[in-house]
């Protein structure tokens, strides 16, 4: 996938992902001296490509490029990493984007949830609940390298990751955030959810929410309370404030040893 | 103020503010049924005009106008009005937004501080840490029309306000969500605030937060931890947290009957 930008791209040198080669223009030397200690040691193995500023305005995604890119492999994700739960985690956190159709919109819940101690990250498959790729240029600004560090297995059939996540072990829980979640019986408050068993939170379509039998099969529905009737959270800060209710949680028992 | 598109000239029809005109397009008037019941009524006394597509494109907004406007006057909001505590709130619950540049963040942040509770909100005067406007098109847009039931002060210099909040005994909380946070003496975690008493949340600019100053004199300075130094939140998903933790606290003390 490709980086933009010195930030970004500094993120992927340090990210430990395989980088396939940097691209530098006339502008984008000033910020040699900052990519130096990865760029200019020939044991990396990576080739820096010099380009005029006009080719590489041609190349770029963002409107007033930096003149600094990079190609990076993305991470080899197999479904069987979702399950694991790294050091300093108590137990795998995933977070399932089905049907988030903003790039934007991705790119800032795996954000939010990476910042909240999210472990892992899926996509679901194109189709009727299709989610927009987490690896394209506009998802990896909002998500502000984010996809560089969380393990991400884009483009999974549904059915199939629900099944693998019951087969694991691993309690799913469906973000109700729009009105028919109150329709749905056994729908659960934020705070009611134990967030540090192993859990895989599902978030849906931005103006749709979760496909009907998502919200089904899923182990545990839950609704956002509001203050009234009128008002509704968008799709990233619904994300956010559950993600935050888990680290809350998670952060509380690491505290008290349990 | 200028409002448009339908749903959101619902909600100004509804909100009870005064409205000085309807503007009804040629497409516009397929919308006309939806509106009736506030719009056919004589006794409403405000305007209903008819323009042209033409003339409506040219003065909309949004780049595929619905052919749907309407003028409402903001509510009169005085300074005593910020401290009062609504019927259904325990006390009230201040969102100061002091140097949020971005009208999409304003508009974001005030549609989540009323769907979690607040009370009422103020902006800062322009200046240093001046506030996009509130009722500017876009911000009302992203509000989702919050602007138009929240109690907002507009345009307030951030020292007579803070000296005002004093006065009034209402707790003001410094959100530091950068690293700086994390040097300043006494931060608290979002949990640990006292949510339940008069609180006014500091909400600063989206690069560089709020004005030092005012993290000094506020009664209160808290930051949201995250699981790595790597990740930080966006202006609004930080907010959409820390009201959802007010939102938390209160209800399980209007549940536990306190």
């Amino acid at each position: 996938m490709g980086v933009e930008g010195v930030r970004l791209v500094e993120e992927a040198l340090r990210s430990g992902c395989r980088i396939e080669a940097v691209l530098l223009s006339e502008t984008g030397e000033r910020h040699r001296e900052r990519l130096a200690p990865w760029i200019d040691k020939p044991e990396m193995g990576f080739p820096v490509f010099r380009t005029t500023d006009r080719l590489f305005e041609g190349i770029a995604d963002t409107e007033h490029p930096q003149g600094v890119a990079l190609l990076v492999e993305p991470r080899k994700v197999e479904l069987d990493d979702l399950f694991e739960t790294p050091r300093g985690a108590c137990s795998p956190l995933v977070v399932v984007l089905a049907g988030v159709q903003d790039p934007g919109n991705v790119g800032t819940i795996l954000r939010t949830a990476t910042a909240f101690g999210a472990t892992a990250g899926v996509t679901s498959a194109t189709g009727q609940s299709g989610t927009a790729s987490p690896f394209s240029p506009k998802a990896l600004r909002a998500s502000a390298g984010a996809a560089l560090h969380l393990p991400i297995v884009a483009g999974m059939p549904l059915g199939i990751l629900l099944t693998q996540l019951k087969l694991k072990g691993i309690h799913t829980v469906a973000s109700c955030v729009h009105e028919e979640g109150k329709e749905v019986k056994g729908v659960m408050l934020p705070w009611e959810v134990d967030w540090c068993q192993p859990v895989a939170l599902l978030v849906g379509n931005e103006g749709a929410g979760l496909p009907e039998e998502v919200v089904h099969a899923a182990d545990a529905r839950i609704h956002i309370p509001m203050a009234t009737e009128i008002e509704s959270l968008n799709a990233a800060a619904a994300a956010a404030v559950l993600f935050y209710e888990a680290f809350r949680q998670r952060k509380r028992k690491v505290a008290s040893g349990e």
